[in-house]
């Protein structure tokens, strides 16, 4: 209830995903019962096609907004879609919980409520970066503003078994985002990070500037979750950057209004890389469950992709391979 | 001496400033004699037109690499161009060092050789970045990756004196590099720093995220050194990302190639923007004197620019700036 067009683009995403894929998974609608219903309705009129058998609705009356702070889900609002879709994992009525609400609410919602993997100190949250190869998976995405040297080191381990598990990577590259290439730079934290991953059984390959974000030669990219939102939040507004000096180009005589036109659906396609949509939510991991957050404004689309990688975490039991990966690289 | 192409481009860099801006200046050309004569005499038969008598040579036998450590300049090559060229400054026999050299070591020679303004806790590199409005002033950029509030605070000092005085900007916008908007947001730290730049008579406009960097709304970025980095070398790798992808576009078809063909232009223009060279070099505040970075692949244009922007730093007495403005902001 709480992303920027709710109800309407996750009622939508949900049908698309129940018809794309019919019988794999069911959904469960939480949310407010008639503004969910009205949006079902609007679906029956166009003749949207998905089996309604698999999708069933559970009230809540409560919708956490984007202005309320990381608690409200706890605190004052125990009867929000964020708070009563949490529980219906934690009883065993769900397996996994999607959502384009507030970030903050569904992070600390989903560690309070569903609890941490055994093994795992903090919960992450990832993000995949497009390159000019594959994309890369960058942990933590912003989640974790302060982190311990151990708290970097299993967002290594937690990067490694998502990239295997969901992008088909076998022994995924893992570097740690650092202002230099040696062991020696950076801070305290992350030259210790930066011990502990070389001595882990993970596929360490060392620091990563920040130059080399894009270039696609590591699988998993390591950080604090500042570096990380920072960089992210960076990246999703080149295109943005892009195309205002392009109108400024084009604003400068007819021969570049020529050439923009002409070039505008090349840059299109290469901008769609950096698109956030495109990619449909990042993963909690870490969690005794499976959440994945979505942007605000996350179109059908994107909570169509968010609901497949959901039941894929599931499938794969993505849980169950941190915490055996954590005993394992630990030991 | 140790820059990717010294010292030739150094020569011709200095060359080309003296000729553009002659009775400005002089230069002092720090290096390896006989390399620095030759160059010279490329320059002489080419009748490069330069006013040879605002041009000398100080011979320093010793070359920094960029593979020497921070301290090489001052322990164990104390015959560098780096450490000859400062201690002529150290002995007011010239008023600022230029160099595409070991930043690491021009930076701890800097600070060790001509020590630290008054009231500074540490010296800082600042950069230009491109923005859709006019650039904005990004500091720290990698100087210092561990900071405390109070430097994070001093960088917003420095920041708002460079951009006045050396970029005409009356009363500077600050912001703070965070991951929200809200004061609440970032670690401890940040907050702090929050609370000192809200406090003081600097024009601080509050936090600023990864996505608001392009937009151009303030004129100052403070960050410390570790995400300012980061984000520096994360931009700088972004054209070579779309050549990349364009490139891939092209070779999709005839129709694409001759799209990207004709885009190619408008393209380069924006690119163009984005390029370290254009800027010529950061400054490093904070310092008792005048000393400017560039990049160890400087072009001549680059090495011209960096000894414009130093001539000015010393007529505009960017540091006595500085210095009043410290006690000011504290008082």
């Amino acid at each position: 209830m709480g992303g920027d067009f709710a109800p309407a683009n996750e009622v939508r995403g949900a049908a698309d995903a129940l018809a794309e894929r019919p019988g794999r998974f069911s959904v469960v609608l939480v949310g407010q019962q008639d503004r969910v219903d009205e949006e079902l309705r609007k679906l029956e009129a166009e003749r949207h096609t998905f089996p309604r058998k698999h999708l069933s609705i559970v009230h809540a009356p409560e919708v956490i907004s984007m202005e309320d702070g990381p608690t409200a889900a706890l605190r004052t609002k125990k009867q929000s879609s964020i708070t009563v879709g949490l529980e219906l994992q934690k009883n065993g009525k769900a397996q996994a919980f999607v959502s384009a609400g507030n970030t903050g609410a569904v992070l600390s919602a989903s560690t309070l409520i569903l609890g941490r993997v055994e093994g795992v100190g903090r919960p992450t949250i990832g993000a995949l970066v497009p390159t000019v190869k594959s994309p890369c998976f960058l942990v933590d995405a912003g989640a974790n503003v302060d982190c311990k040297p151990r708290h970097l080191f299993e967002f290594g381990v937690m990067g490694t078994i998502y990239m295997s598990a969901l992008a088909n990577v076998s022994s995924p590259r893992v570097g740690l985002l650092n202002v230099g290439e040696e062991e020696s730079k950076g801070n305290e934290t992350v030259q210790e990070s930066y011990r502990l991953l070389k001595e882990s059984r993970l596929n360490f390959v060392g620091n990563v500037e920040g130059r080399d974000v894009l270039k696609g030669e590591v699988d998993v990219i390591v950080c604090d979750g500042f570096a990380g939102n920072i960089l992210l939040k960076f990246g999703e507004s080149i295109p943005a950057f892009f195309k205002s000096k392009f109108t400024a180009f084009a604003a400068r005589g007819i021969r570049n209004k020529f050439i923009a036109l002409i070039a505008r659906n090349g840059l299109r396609g290469v901008m769609k890389e950096l698109d956030y949509q495109e990619h449909g939510g990042v993963p909690l991991l870490g969690v005794n469950g499976v959440t994945i957050i979505g942007h605000g404004r996350s179109t059908p689309k994107a909570i169509k992709n968010m609901i497949f990688r959901a039941e894929e975490m599931v499938r794969k039991d993505v849980n169950g391979q941190i915490k055996k990966a954590l005993e394992q690289y630990h030991g």
